[in-house]
């Protein structure tokens, strides 16, 4: 059985569950302010080229999302996201909790073209009712996004400038960053340190048993951010349990960070696993994803077989006979797990046993 | 140099650290919808005697408090506590985020007096602009409280009753429970699940690295607890990582759960400093706590002499020649740590070198 | 020079202020506990044959609908609506503000579709991440719509049956109501009454100074609606002042509310620009209103030449060469001033001079 | 019969509801944005020597103190003030509603002393913690107190000076401002103006039917104060209703504005009530107010028949024998119904019937 429902199925990376044993002993201060998080903090600095960065340690996704947007946006500022968002959808409405609106635009394969965007705040500032309305105050997209997709370095520029243009922040939800940096052509760390005004390191999804690194790339954090954290639940009294696993997620192997290795495996395997379901099984892709989150169309002929051997999420139907299904890889995925289905595959066991 | 400035200052107990290496290649289901959680809320509910109780793992003490408060009250409700009550104090406004009045009664050595509750109510009830102001829905405490002391079994009893009586829910904060079972003559987890509507058991500071437990110990939970939760950032993607961490918790060793044994320990370091201070020393309790946060009144001309060899915290002045300070065993204070602080003591190198 | 920029440019209607001025002397209970207010109910309950109804009088329709929606709603639960929807677009935010989420479905010339609502609700309650998203309580409809047009009796039923399918509320925003019962050939206030769970009757909009009067037609409000109302400061210390308006509007002239005939008479005007603009000047309609809010496109050469003799308002650009205008009756536009504008076009000046 | 309930058990001031007649017919801008708002503005700067202020017209005090406290504070801010404070105890928990803290301190005569302040926030800041406290952002004061006590000018300086010192804003709730200025022998409009960063002259307790002005006197108001108030929903769409009513109440009759007058009337009927309680039928007043509020200590056996002749409201019980009762005086109170009162008291009627 290989494990493909997700990847938050698992622990922690060996390498971040040996860094907090070599580290439990040591007392420290609480709430972030130990030699553990600084150390990390210093690591996410020079990774990102970005030496005035501020840096958080919270410990999930939709906590860091609604406590940042919260925590940046005026009042009467919302947030704009394509459709798909993860804010949008699959957050409960802890953005709308904080009480801002999440103003959806159309998403195309997951993404916000920039189109769409400028169109929006054109039209926005263009209103004679404008003070009536939400004020756009940011925008959020995800890399990669929900669908796997990736933005292009252009991409990220031109929503930099519109972003510039009508004064809004960017901000990037890195939930699975290591696996969009590990896919992408050409967006790095640096990269996005000079495009977003705030960006986070999704640790959860990509190693960690937890955490989240919050990143200001230029000190342009809000002051108090240790009583807006506390403020909104997020502040852990034991935030070193978060940074100590950054500094393993960080810490430098055959010279790239933890990091970047398992981002690069978990898209290795994921376009192993292409090769199986296009080439080999004839599946087409539901969408065109590089990263670590494959869709197909799957026969709903072939869906029970599959399943015996493969554990993975239905995403939605396409027709009466096909049905979209997520595989998922991770730093968890081993390569014995991607042998064995092959070898399923070759002995014909996979689909037509 | 021995670390009494808190009971976060520390990772985790090595049996939970364990566990979760042992479990850590396993795949599961996410948002606490896994074996690992699921055994220990079997293990809880055991040890509680409440077969029917509803838990739910949540990763720190302020983020339970405002999560669950808000989940429990009607919109137009608050919730009482003593002056000194976390909630009151020390939680950065969380549980006003919500959108619900922390009701603060006088403090009695960090306890709320039944008397001044049942006042407060009556005088509540009693008043014809009642609709007007917020109305009282929730009894909340702390047990062991913010001062180290504990209510008696009578006490929690009376609480209850009167909470019965106006029609109030009992919550307990149990940040610190381990330590205040430990200390109490009469009060035990099933005491608790049966005089208490909600209560959590603390993990963080007692032996976790990070994770509450929370109780509804009738099955009482309002509906729709998991998106509840999460509108409020509080559900942990792998909330599994809680979920070991209290089987470990709560697996029994020499016939107790650990969680029973950490608190033991704690608690008898405490008293032994206790001696130390006391007797040796000569210093006069702050406050006279049976549990692993003692306070002291010290000279102030001791202070710097003490810091040498001891972390602690400064409470508050007393006078102009005392301090109140605040020493804190716990789970990870070892029996050398307290060694070394006797013999110092024993070489007259402690306070009178 | 005639007004038609909006439906609130003016005071109220003289049969409102000269009750307020009958009343002002008496001296009466606060907070709506008068008999002015009670007489107003009385006059509300029989006016839509709602006996049970539970009524209550607040200042204004945005705070009406952010109150009331966030009074009836779970904490977890969002709004649906037209995406046109007042609490979409022009109410700054306020629903989200309480914490919950609008989500937007397509609108049909301002009008939420039955098939719409259904397709949405049945992939919601069919999702298996339904729990992680915002739960619908609640589908929100304007009678008349932002854009003038109205619900038949046929379609809100339908709109009625697939919330009683799903368990959600159906909530009528009344802001205009007094010009949709005067425009609808079959839907009535005792309809209303039976098929909506709550509406509001406008009077801003509708002849009074200001206030709107919620409907709870079947007795089902939640408790402590005076604490709730309070607490999102919606609370009027001289409630009465409502009251008393109400009271006025309800009061029958020649056998019918004066509600009706203020409604009636605006709408009879509007139908009178209709032809003037339609069937005289050739204006095509921007959308097919029979209520008292009239949508036209004008040649933008026009406009300048319009705005010599008409208040009104630019709604939207349609192409290069049009602009798509509202003009508003309301019962404070006067037969004298329609009476002008036809004499204007009779002599040529309108448009050709 | 007598009604001294209250100050908002009556319509309007004659006056106020002659100018709503007088300006009915008119067509205006709406939300604020009229020439009657925008010379009731230039009125109320005339009155506080301040040209720089920004004023906004709401509906009623819950709400403008919760919209305005909300739209000023930083979100980890609290608001400061008298435990007996408006927003305190009889606001339903509007200002926790908009996610902030009210920090109740101690009250004398329903004053909050600056010795108590300057302790409270000197504690604050020497607090090693505070950064895990809500920060006091804003010192609340009502002028006159809800008990009728007024503030002397230099207690204003001190409270003035100290929030300089710290940081904090300083807001003056002035829902009886008319009355407090009347009494006051040293407390003018311009002086409030100088030392207060925000207050408003109420409106509903003091000759309007609703409405109160708030006023930012240095033009300090925060950016998108329409959208802000929207969001509160406490924007009137038809502003003008109260902004017409302050031009009214700001209008000079014998060379001061109408509302001086209204305030002087009343006050002077309050000392002739005084006269008759305290001198002639020998009650001790309750507390020393000079304003229009006053409060005597009845023995219960003189209630009922108190009763028969007077409306008023029962305050808190003194001791088994005695009740403390509110006795309020308004623009509407009249000499005649005084007169009528002193002659039952010279017929023995009164009390001795």
């Amino acid at each position: 059985m290989i494990h493909l429902e997700s990847d938050y199925n698992n622990g922690a990376h060996e390498a971040v569950l040996r860094h907090l044993m070599e580290t439990n002993a040591e007392r420290t201060q609480s709430y972030g302010d130990d030699r553990f998080s600084e150390q990390a903090r210093m690591m996410i600095r020079e990774a990102c080229e970005a030496p005035e960065a501020q840096i958080w340690f919270l410990a999930g996704g939709t906590q860091t999302n609604a406590t940042i947007i919260d925590c940046v946006l005026q009042p009467y500022e919302g947030v704009l996201c394509a459709e798909t968002a993860h804010i949008n959808v699959h957050e409960a409405g802890a953005v709308e909790f904080t009480g801002h609106k999440v103003i959806a635009l159309p998403a195309k394969e997951g993404k916000l073209a920039v189109e769409d965007l400028r169109a929006c705040l054109k039209a926005y500032f263009a209103d004679d009712t404008a003070e009536h309305m939400v004020r756009p105050g940011m925008v959020y997209i995800t890399f990669p996004t929900e669908l796997g997709t990736l933005y292009t370095a252009d991409e990220l520029r031109a929503l930099h400038e519109v972003c510039r243009q009508y004064g809004l922040l960017l901000y990037v939800d890195g939930a699975r960053l290591a696996y969009g940096l590990a896919a992408s052509r050409d967006v790095t760390l640096p990269l996005l340190a000079q495009l977003a005004d705030i960006f986070y390191i999704g640790g959860t999804k990509c190693g960690a048993l937890c955490g989240e690194a919050v990143v200001f790339p230029n000190g342009n954090a809000p002051s108090h951010m240790l009583s807006r954290i506390k403020r909104h639940g997020a502040l852990l009294a034991k935030s070193r349990v978060v940074g100590v696993q950054f500094e393993a997620l960080f810490t430098k192997v055959d010279g790239e960070p933890l990091y970047m290795t398992i981002g690069r495996q978990a898209v290795a395997l994921a376009m192993r696993l292409r090769s199986l379901f296009v080439d080999t099984l004839g599946y087409k892709p539901f969408i065109d994803s590089p990263t670590n989150q494959q869709f197909y169309i799957i026969p709903n002929t072939d869906l029970d077989r599959l399943r015996q051997h493969i554990g993975f999420e239905v995403w939605c139907p396409v027709d009466a006979e096909h049905t979209a299904c997520r595989f998922v890889t991770s730093w968890a995925t081993s390569d014995d797990e991607t042998d064995t289905l092959f070898n399923l595959y070759a002995k014909d066991n996979l689909i037509k046993e």
